[in-house]
């Protein structure tokens, strides 16, 4: 016998009664439980029972509403797209319910609660909270969460991105001993014509100009990382000269990424430029030394904390990380703080 | 006997006697002859001389500069730049000359002319202009020209991007003979219950959503195939409201994409979502059915006519597109017209 719903506007659930508590609660794990025998869905709950033919109809103040019409009556501008997402989780073999009360103890932040593979809503453990958007939707920074993110696109095809805080450390040299180096300040660049050894070599500041016909080789600076060496005092130049170049070259993105900057040296990350990448940064975690230089595993994206994500660019982002073996990480820096936010493809 | 030069601030060039001529115009293809024996050089190509130990000095004024002094004297943002660019090719066996009378007769515009591989600047045949930038600096989309763009990166890396414009075509099916489809609007797509079997399989409009207990794939369309339907009198939706939800979702976007939208299918041409490649559209230009389909060549980012690149994300969109072997194009779009550019990467 297949069930009929009953749409109860006032709780915005709809209430099933029979044998749905047994068949649809306790045996799958859809909504959570009335007085009675009654069961309350939840209306993307109640399309999936409908689209599945578990459910034969939602009765709706006199109207019999079927998949199609609970699909384009439901209020708010994400049904579809939550649905489609809570229909690929079901057909991958997951419960998940609505991150609210009653169905979920304590809800994360979210659209649903996931729970880890072969455990339901009454085992009181959720891997992950999910979040659902459609591609055009945007996402502002300030919005960035610990959870799963699920982006649907035009096609209906669904992409996870597993968002997490992370903070990156690092065990790199620092160039200490040294103070007072030669360097040219060019527009866009500073050139150091007789580096110390370890400002390259150790440190692994610049990169070396080829093709000189001498014996010391030119290295190259960029002038974030002639900012911070010049406030050190490692190169004689003036720091808040080279900072104003910078700003003539690029705008407050220049003091932006100098904070970045400064703050990766800080940990002991060598950051340089991910432009190769289409990135800020790409950063080394334990530079000893440059002819023992490992891959960079990070690639990070300096961005203002008021900065507003199209979804089509993150997936951008991610994709080429992904495709060059490196973690996307996401630089948020508002004045002197910095708040940093890694994005990685996830297969539910 | 190594040489000198000498700057000649009204012609802004430095000009070199005794044998420069011969060993350095005519062997080697630098500079333009003067009156005499004398050749004059550009500054870059004097710089180049320098730095490769050919001349000795240039003498300005009494001073006597070194390379180091030439590079950091020259006024304007991009000396050091266009050196790095120019010392490059040389070092990769080409010959190139300022884009400029009278180094090359009725020059190209940019900054070089580069010449094919074993031509020098007296055999007449200019293979591509070439412009070069550092990766900081802006771009405006209305600046794009047929020629190669080299991006200095800020460790004096070259990525070398082949610029032209590209019109998509194709020979797609249409759909002609089907009218007044019911399909329901949902907030961010068109769900089309009991779609005609061309719509799909042969004109590749939309994707069929799976699972469905039902004899007909149910079919799930953007908002801007749905617009493009609803326009025909293919869908029975009115297209004044479908186009209203598409920018109520995403502004003024929607309006570019959907003029994007319909003149690649005026060309036959069948763009899908390019959202899991973080570009607008992904296209297939010869579509005759989906059971045919080949991989799409295209990718495409839908822009306003008077967007402004940052080389970083120009790095980031050709090297994704590389990666998946297809075309990075941009459309720019200025009300009803649309102008189609290619990037690629080169390697001269």
């Amino acid at each position: 016998m297949t069930l009929e719903g009953r749409f109860d506007e006032d709780a915005g659930v709809v209430r099933v009664g029979a044998d749905a508590r047994q068949r649809y609660h306790d045996a799958r794990g859809y909504g959570y439980p009335l007085e009675g025998n009654e069961i309350a869905l939840a209306p993307v709950e109640a399309a999936h029972l409908l689209y599945r033919g578990d459910l034969e109809a939602v009765v709706d103040d006199g109207d019999r509403l079927a998949f199609r019409d609970l699909l384009a009556r439901e209020p708010g501008t994400d049904f579809g797209v939550r649905f489609l997402v809570y229909a690929d989780l079901r057909s991958r073999g997951f419960y998940l319910s609505p991150a609210a009360e009653p169905w979920v103890t304590d809800p994360p932040d979210g659209d649903f609660a996931v729970f880890p593979r072969g455990k339901g809503p009454g085992d009181g453990e959720v891997a992950y909270a999910l979040r659902v958007i459609g591609e055009r939707t945007d996402i502002p920074a300030a919005a960035l969460e610990e959870s799963v993110l699920a982006v649907v696109d035009e096609e209906s095809e669904i992409t996870y991105f597993d968002v997490n805080p992370r903070e990156p450390t690092g065990s790199s040299a620092t160039i200490d001993s040294v103070r007072g180096v030669d360097a040219d300040l060019l527009a866009d660049r500073v050139v150091v014509w007789e580096p110390p050894a370890d400002l390259y070599e150790t440190a692994f500041y610049g990169q070396p100009l080829e093709g000189r016909e001498y014996d010391r080789p030119t290295l190259q600076c960029s002038l974030l990382e002639a900012a911070h060496l010049a406030e050190r005092g490692v190169l004689d130049l003036e720091s808040s000269v080279v900072r104003e170049r910078g700003r003539a070259v690029e705008g407050e993105r220049f003091d932006r990424r100098l904070r970045v900057y400064e703050t990766l040296r800080g940990r002991g990350v060598v950051p340089k430029t991910g432009y190769k990448f289409g990135a800020d940064f790409r950063t080394y975690a334990d530079v000893d030394s440059v002819d023992n230089l490992g891959h960079s595993e990070l690639l990070i994206r300096v961005l203002s904390g008021d900065h507003v994500f199209e979804p089509r660019d993150l997936a951008l982002d991610v994709r080429l990380a992904h495709g060059v073996r490196k973690t996307m990480v996401f630089a948020l820096v508002d004045g002197e703080s910095v708040e940093w936010w890694s994005l990685e493809r996830l297969t539910p």
